[in-house]
């Protein structure tokens, strides 16, 4: 241990862990037809014997790269204060010789990004409490001087921040009592894949109003017959006002998008979710009015703060979907959850792949307790993938997310996935 | 050879190559104090005896992690006829594994682009013809063929592109002749680096006007009451009507973009050059309307040509600054010479760092013959660093870049120079 309690960052290992999904046609949508779900894994050790895990998803080819981009960061980590948390963000984002990788974007992002998470779960797994009472415990000064607001004060600015989190002060302890006792809605994804047959998608759309979930979604975008047959025989199985979303990965310009949408408006969706390029802004703008009052979603592709920042200036979505393991890791996440507050628009996350419903929970309980104050309107995705890996694996009851008690950002692998299903080495692509 | 004429890709060689810049303070800017240039180097072979080389531009730090994506594409390549160009491209862009690591965007682009360009100077070699002339004598069908629309029918569709293309056709023999007589014209960022004392810069902008350069431009950012004094020290030396553009490389919030520059307005910027973030098309936009009549201009850092598309429609800029080696190769940058057109904005590249003015002439001078049919208002940025590294190095003759005449897109470097300066074994860094 350091002195004055201080403790350091003195191993680093990282891990190269896919998945052979792509098998069963797990996770098949309009853009990615054959995922193998992936993790560029990594895992912090400190000199006083705790470990932080994190990692950066990815379907398959290229976690190599990512994996070496997240050891790239090992200089930045190695003999560190582990509690200088904002201070090693800002390093690594603005080295001013990686930064050129990017800015905050692609592969470099996402390796700050797991390894600012594994910070996280390293400080939350010492504290001995879950990220989201972790951080819905600290004072608003505290979340404040997490966040890099450059580039954000045209919409947002410190003072603003704090305000949205001094007014949710109130009623603060009444509703983290909610969250565990209720827990948090989820929506599921598992029936819409698109490589399923209909009778599946049907007997799936049944089992997943049995196990209460209040929302699912499709996948749509490749063919518009399918399209509408699919999303006809979802209304059918679930009623008339049962929220069915709609997510076309990127797969439409604005024209496509517009004329697709308006096509399936007879089947009320819920909202459609990635309907072009996550870098297009005016884009999305276009397709919200071409589509009203159909509601646009969009997030697990947007790059980072500034790019949300803009969707919700131009108007162009109606839900803003975090990622856990995209932008900048946590800090940047808090800095797109007070943007959504202020502009209005509900938060709803995307997850599934690897861990990412394990990740993201705890960022949409931080947002219910200390941000929004409210769970109106918010679902967290939910896929029923690769849980069993998990040492903190998410609990679903009732269609709803328990919220965790286990320390940590419930971020870790076991010890065994790992090994097995590390690449090209581990046993089960050893034996493919 | 392979049947038919075709040739195959044999071999793929990836170099981590890097320059000792920082030691000299050559480069520094506000968000860039210290940078290395370096190239993420890749040669291809073929079958029958050709190379083509090609690279992504970085600062130092991450070179390795920006080889090692290069080095990921190497299935993508091995074994493939090099003259199905636009296959390869599509292939690697939408291949739907790697592209979850952009879409589109960062390290993952970059290595695309570094691979797709040295296909395009292997096909010129081949050719026996610098990029540019091989490109201008292409019929308007091949080059749209060339060009992936996706995400910008909006805005560009493929007869548009072709319309562009067709008006130009007429007068292309003349173009080519004056451009061969002529060249291009350029401007030098070499007076204006943050890193020079005042003295310095007076002389190196006395020395630009004696070499014939018709435009500079300064570094600004660091320090508004440095800017104010060094820009006026500039205007002194340069007289009241020279073109002397202003580049903050990203240093501002939207308000603080809007103060700083109209504090700056006496001393008449030619034009702002990356005012905020590249991401931020409405920061751009809203930085436009509140400097006006101060012309915007960025590019450098634009990940894509969907940004560009955007920062178009929004009327964000007033020059467009393609840069050679950060959007996915010679064809992406079609799609943006031709979105230009489009909007009637001129494009006036960046160049500079490692190789970039070498390869962006190409494209500029294609974009006079081809596109936009005029040098008007146009410029190629040049910095006099590292050409002696390259084996067909840009000639500046009377503030012009000469037409190159020599085989292929002039992306090759000396082998003494690639041996010498690869990290961290080359002599260069061993020694240091």
């Amino acid at each position: 241990m350091g002195a004055g309690g201080s403790y350091r960052i003195v191993g680093m290992e990282t891990h190269d862990v896919r998945f052979p999904t792509s098998r069963e046609l797990d996770g098949s949508d309009a853009m990615n037809p054959d995922p193998d779900y992936s993790a560029a894994y990594v895992v912090l050790r400190t000199d006083d014997g705790f470990e932080g895990h994190g990692f950066a998803f990815t379907i398959g080819r290229g976690n190599d790269v990512q994996t070496a981009a997240i050891g790239a960061l090992r200089p930045y980590v190695i003999g560190r204060d582990a509690e200088d948390l904002g201070a090693l963000y800002r390093e690594m984002v603005y080295d001013s010789q990686l930064r050129w990788l990017g800015p905050e974007k692609g592969v470099m992002h996402m390796a700050i990004s797991a390894v600012v998470n594994a910070l996280w779960d390293l400080k939350a797994r010492r504290a001995g409490k879950p990220v989201w009472l972790l951080l819905s415990e600290m004072p608003p000064e505290e979340i404040v001087a997490l966040i890099d607001f450059r580039y954000l004060s045209d919409a947002l600015t410190p003072g603003q921040a704090l305000e949205i989190l001094k007014k949710a002060e109130k009623g603060k302890a009444r509703r983290i009592a909610r969250l565990r006792a209720d827990g948090y809605p989820a929506y599921t994804t598992s029936p819409g894949w698109l490589g399923y047959p209909d009778d599946k998608l049907r007997r799936l759309c049944r089992e997943a109003l049995d196990q209460g979930f209040g929302q699912i979604k499709l996948k749509v975008g490749a063919d518009l017959a399918d399209d509408v047959r699919r999303l006809k025989a979802a209304r059918e199985v679930c009623g008339p006002d049962f929220p069915i979303a709609i997510d076309a990965n990127q797969r439409w310009d604005v024209g496509t998008a517009i004329a697709w949408v308006t096509a399936l408006k007879p089947y009320a969706p819920h909202w459609v979710e990635e309907p072009t390029s996550p870098d297009d802004v005016l884009g999305h703008a276009a397709i919200a009015e071409g589509v009203s009052p159909v509601p646009i979603a969009t997030g697990e592709h947007v790059q980072n703060r500034i790019i949300f920042k803009q969707l919700l200036q131009a108007g162009a979505i109606s839900y803003l979907q975090i990622d856990a393991a995209r932008v900048g890791g946590l800090p940047e996440n808090l800095a797109i959850l007070l943007l959504a507050a202020r502009f209005g628009v509900p938060v709803c996350p995307h997850a599934g792949g690897v861990g990412l419903c394990e990740l993201v929970q705890h960022l949409a309980m931080f947002d219910y307790v200390a941000v929004s104050g409210t769970m109106d309107g918010r679902v967290i995705e939910y896929v029923d993938h690769l849980h069993e890996h998990f040492t903190d694996p998410v609990v679903i009851e009732n269609g709803r997310y328990r919220a965790p008690a286990a320390p940590g950002f419930s971020a870790a692998m076991h010890a065994e996935s790992v090994a097995a299903h590390t690449y090209p080495g581990g046993a089960v692509w050893r034996d493919a």
